[in-house]
């Protein structure tokens, strides 16, 4: 049974009116929770702020944010907390209303570790044929129209790939269905830039603000597929999965390689438990 | 007060775990009522039919469709009715269920006439600067994901412009940010092909059939703004407003022209009202 609150209040539902539904004009944030925490809360709030503010979605109460978080993981050994917070109700038509009343909506969902071990044995990954939309003005955010996502995740399903490689109509390198993808080759270690769709992913930040004090530069890059085919080492991030080596991508095998292994050592040293292998 | 209908019983909310609001992972359509009746209900239950099927979301019942859509417009004089269609409720993940559900909103929203006499006067249009997304595995299809159209839509929020014109990343004109773009050069009669993102509107579709009853060709082009701001005349549709000439875009003058005059005249003649003129 999930627990949901509404605008702080029990319930599960919310209305057909809500513009969240209607238009996907609303964000959303999924916070890993262990032994009773939410991991990162700071970095997904700020993430989800920012995000309202460049929507003009009025930014719901930090405060009461912090409060719900904690209320609603204590006592969780192993969850996802998902917040989505909507520009609120609307009359039909795409301009918002002139002063939007936000829903705020978060809810914990129980989890269970995934199955095997990919964190230690890594994933098999393939291109995947959906190609993800390109939106500049939309680029970065954890917006709620993600059908691109949802084509591609559908891809995979019933194969032996745990994760799907996304690129643009143009052949650009985004992210994974679910992830963000990094790489290392002869110029070290490197991330496609989201400056034109992906989402910028609390892991993602992570694994860039530890590499530097790892002795790891890493470096935003426009991407072509060859050269992850090319790469020495290939991994992706999620808030939920920390860092899962990439060993297949397509026919090309990978090592789990030293870069990969000294970031997951840094992010289990930050409380990313799963990454202690 | 508006009356909703989910999954054929009365209601006017859905779950907080249904993926038209967690991934906008379904479909719209907005049909015009005026005295009674739904207009064009085959065109907009086929595109919506189409769609599900392009996005495998179980499609509902064509006869259940059509019992509600007469239902809800009967009596009412002047208003739309909204279609939701979401792949249903699902866990967290992408991933969709293996048998999904789909959820099936349809409700009656009464309408006012738009001010002023727009379909006579013609409307003043700019050029947006949100860029409208480029998806092509979703273009086509009126999905809920439509943040970068309220975004483009804001951008009018007080000002003199009924419509503003939006362009890919790249420079290429799709549509308005809530109408498909038509104009009229010495090539003749053009609108932006839509095989990378935007929607093909009923009353797109409508034109286009139209177009050639009347002796008018109508092709589907790569359009370049420059196009748009040189061409004789420029016009923009939606199902719910027929044909508004546009006289002005940017600072440039425009006529309601002799196309624009019989195309309105020719969607008059199969029942869009306000076309008469």
């Amino acid at each position: 049974m999930i627990k949901w609150l509404i605008n702080g209040a029990p319930g599960d539902s919310i209305s057909v009116m809500d513009r969240g539904l209607t238009y996907g004009d609303g964000l959303f944030e999924t916070i890993a929770v262990r032994d009773g925490c939410a991991r990162f809360p700071d970095y997904h709030l700020q993430r989800l702020i920012d995000s309202c503010q460049r929507l003009s979605i009025p930014v719901p109460d930090d405060h009461t944010f912090r409060t719900e978080i904690e209320g609603l993981a204590a006592g969780c050994q192993m969850g996802t907390i998902k917040i989505i917070v909507t520009r609120g109700t609307g009359d039909r038509g795409y301009g918002p209303p002139t002063h939007p009343v936000s829903t705020r909506i978060i809810g914990l969902i129980p989890d269970q570790p995934p199955p095997g071990t990919p964190w230690q044995s890594g994933i098999e990954m393939t291109f995947c044929e959906t190609r993800i939309g390109v939106a500049p003005d939309l680029a970065g955010m954890k917006t709620l129209g993600r059908l691109d996502q949802v084509l591609a995740r559908t891809e995979l399903t019933g194969s032996i790939f745990r994760e799907g490689v996304m690129c643009t109509e143009d052949g650009e390198v985004i992210c994974g269905t679910m992830s963000n993808v990094f790489y290392v080759n002869e110029g070290g270690l490197a991330t496609p830039e989201l400056a034109r769709c992906g989402i910028r992913g609390v892991m993602r930040r992570l694994v860039m603000e530890q590499a530097p004090l790892a002795g790891i530069e890493c470096r935003e890059a426009a991407v072509h597929p060859d050269e992850l085919l090319g790469a020495n080492e290939i991994f992706v991030t999620n808030s939920r999965i920390g860092i899962w080596p990439v060993v297949r991508l397509e026919s090309i095998r990978y090592e789990i390689g030293p870069i990969t292994r000294r970031l997951m050592a840094a992010l289990a040293d930050i409380g990313v438990a799963e990454c202690r292998v």
